[in-house]
């Protein structure tokens, strides 16, 4: 299972503090995400990691209320388009794009994804991989509260239904 | 568009008619082919190319009654039990395995598929890529006859509706 929690940050003053915590920079990924239309707590997306020239079809299951634990499954695949084509051949339907330049760092087994994302700001994912749910979360707010952050920096929403709020506000009125 | 006519063949023979015509050897491939349920007209099927190493997830449109026009589109996957475990979360359900050893030849732009497929015997695929379909058949006809094949010797039902025939006879007894 990957548990995440997921925070609402200032960019430059938490890499600053992750960088402080001594976690160490493993890369960056420029990454352009369509995700397709599927029954709530499921998740597709084609993912294209611009800078690295590669494609990742993704599925995943939230396991829970505030989107922090997930039954994730990754293939690489070698043509975005294509793949894309497939998908919608076979009946499912484009629904948002979500376009983010990721920094990740490890510490351990704990990986920080800190995100500028397109339209919504910074945000960092702290992230275990692990089957003891309430143990990772444990760990997981450990270095959280080391690096100053606090439960109302949560944000439990995906970034995809961050990006087409707006929209159903325009909707309404 | 993808043409393609499937012919019944003695697998020693034909393959030295298709030599002494002038076609060259291209290469040989071990498939097995994973085949998902999809409605008529529709086919998914993840292929392994066991002597390559390489994985394709395929997804073909059946275009006419004989089994012989096909749209069609591939994309090369990391991993064929991801691919696999994707599509089954998705709600696609497996349907039949087909296992065959493939000698390709190509005359052209004209493509030889000798299959030996398990449990079904051999079978010559001539194929051709092209829009215009009357003048592709022509052309397919045209090698087929100088290899001594006539449309007798057409088999047009796909191999997975092949393998799946006898089960039927064994359930309506």
């Amino acid at each position: 299972m990957e548990i995440e929690v997921k925070f609402r940050v200032n960019f430059e003053n938490i890499r600053r503090k992750i960088e402080d915590l001594g976690a160490k920079f493993v890369g960056e990924e420029i990454q352009e995400d369509l995700y397709f239309a599927l029954p709530s707590k499921q998740l597709l997306r084609i993912r294209k990691i611009v800078n690295l020239d590669e494609v990742i079809l993704g599925y995943k299951q939230i396991k829970d209320e505030r989107n922090e634990e997930f039954d994730e499954i990754e293939v690489k695949v070698g043509d975005f388009e294509k793949m894309r084509v497939i998908l919608k051949r076979l009946g499912f339907t484009e629904d948002v794009w979500v376009r983010k330049h990721r920094f990740v760092y490890k510490l351990g087994d704990i990986t920080f994804e800190l995100n500028k994302v397109e339209g919504l700001g910074d945000f960092l994912d702290i992230e275990v991989i692990a089957e003891d749910v309430q143990e990772a979360k444990r760990r997981i707010w450990e270095v959280a509260h080391m690096l100053g952050l606090r439960e109302e920096d949560v944000e439990p929403r995906l970034y995809q239904e961050m990006l087409k709020e707006p929209l159903k506000h325009v909707r309404k009125e």
